[in-house]
């Protein structure tokens, strides 16, 4: 099953089924308003909206349109929680040597992941707004998972059941804050404006073999102002999505609705570019001595998409963002 | 005015108001279903609820009854946002000497906050559930307040005008994943399990001359199974609350109903005790060579409870926990 969801000057906004080729949705008010609502009420919820889908992708669904993703918010506008990891070690440990922090010394062992703010995400083709070019402004591609309710103490099988909808995100992060809010150890908190998602969620089988061993082994292109960037794989995550959601859990229980994201996406092979633009930046340090990409300006544009291996569109829409002013 | 929230099994409670005694109250539901509501709709609400009060103080609003405060959820049982603060830096400095952290270089010059859940707080009566003792359970007492929505950038004069309700509450911490957490730099996850808060939320008009510079000053009396840890005054915070605000709001908004904490009460006086267990034992240390003072275990019970300056009982009622083993 494929969800968006609709601007309807709602918090939660309105939930559509969207086809498997993206392009029709119709709605789903009759089963649940929003799809906030359908995680908290996965098992009622489930079967009816699989028999819509059904219908939709037959050509059977009365009311049926063109999807128009301008007019999408993140699939969740806003989440119980969102905690986001730092999943693929490659790019931690360039990151360690981009801030000059001190190595961790379990970092292969306990999944590393940060709180973030969660009552105010950004639709795909929002503006992205930003108080000073000052502050390092970078995008951070992932892959994330919406859980139902996760108990404390969930084994990593148990965070595996959980999991109801994968999704595609920009970890929206400015790095002159974040440099300063690592060192007082208290975590990101100005250093990480609201998130931007892709329109559409989407249930595990959606992504077929691509999603194996609790990893979406896609590969997430993104472009700057049409320039390439990187579109490394999914796949090469130290921790699968149920072990982070089990760290997450480990003492306190999680909302259903709650997103769990993969850290930005980057892979050993370095053909594969990057998934943010202080990866590039360090490379750029480690190979030709200074980082030459600037990071974002107002005016930039950024684009995300999850392509397969064989290079099919992913399920998840793209995400493609200008960056703005803020007020 | 004063609000608190009964269990009605739904997420976010149903809305009481409560009389100026804390002892009566009267379901609002014809004004909003929750607190949550209210504050999303704070400009339709608040004169029909101010009314209310007023009937309800006066012996005149129909349907009263004794308020059981063991029927009550947290005021917010879910909120937008929840950023905690770290404005005692009384409490910080032995915090630092305590962990053994670098101090902080713009540590009075730039607030100090960390982003929390905020999507399953624990009622003033509710167990409170931990995994295991060895995770050096701790609580901090603490006030805090909740906003109005506030915009990108906004000043502290702005900030301070968002505010809308003052609250007191138990910031609960696991000191060993702390230390770990704090380490890393990404901040609190698992050390921080579900943050607890008294019935009882209120209006700053409620507490007269005691809430003045943006502060709260009243002492917040700790009690472990019975014994007093602590009565610090909340008004020696070295930010306001108003630049706390604004200090999170720094790069995004925040959403109406978002709640921002002081950080654990402490005072430069020793004799005013603590307000978390570790600054106890820090204390401890530093006279007389080594901690006494254990963490909790469960079973142990702790208490809270605001005091005006002359002793009378604040408004916003009483924690009273007991620390369980989760499951």
């Amino acid at each position: 099953m494929k969800f968006a969801t609709y601007d309807d000057g709602s918090i939660d906004g309105r939930l559509l089924v969207v086809s498997r080729d993206g392009r029709v949705a119709v709605e789903a008010a009759a089963i649940a308003a929003n799809l906030l609502t359908v995680l908290q009420r996965w098992r009622a919820c489930e079967d009816p909206l699989r028999r819509l889908s059904e219908d939709l992708n037959s050509g059977k669904a009365s009311g049926a349109f063109a999807l128009d993703t301008a007019r999408c918010l993140a699939p969740l506008p806003r989440a119980p929680q969102w905690c986001d990891g730092s999943a693929f070690l490659n790019h931690f440990r360039l990151m360690e040597r981009a801030f000059g922090t001190p190595s961790i010394p379990d970092l292969e062992t306990i999944p590393l992941a940060y709180q973030g703010a969660s009552d105010d995400f950004l639709g795909p083709h929002a503006d992205a707004p930003f108080v000073s070019e000052d502050d390092g402004i970078d995008f951070e591609g992932e892959f994330g998972v919406v859980v139902d309710q996760v108990e404390i103490g969930a084994k990593p099988d148990e965070a595996a059941d959980s999991i109801r909808l994968i999704v595609q995100l920009n970890d929206w992060s400015l790095r002159t804050l974040a440099a300063r809010e690592v060192r007082k150890g208290f975590g990101f908190l100005q250093s990480k404006p609201s998130t931007s998602f892709a329109p559409i969620a989407v249930t595990p089988d959606e992504l077929g073999s691509a999603w194996r061993d609790g990893r979406v082994h896609m590969n997430l292109h993104i472009a700057r102002n049409g320039e390439r960037i990187g579109s490394a794989n999914g796949g090469e995550m130290t921790f699968s999505f149920a072990q982070i959601i089990a760290h997450c859990a480990g003492t306190r229980r999680l909302k259903a609705g709650t997103i769990v994201g993969s850290g930005t996406v980057s892979n050993a092979d370095r053909a594969t570019g990057s998934g943010c633009l202080t990866e590039r930046r360090t490379i750029e340090m480690l190979d030709l001595g200074a980082a030459r990409t600037p990071y974002l300006g107002f005016g930039d544009r950024v684009e995300m998409q999850a392509r397969f291996a064989d290079g099919r569109e992913g399920p998840f829409g793209r995400i493609d963002q200008k960056v703005v002013a803020a007020r």
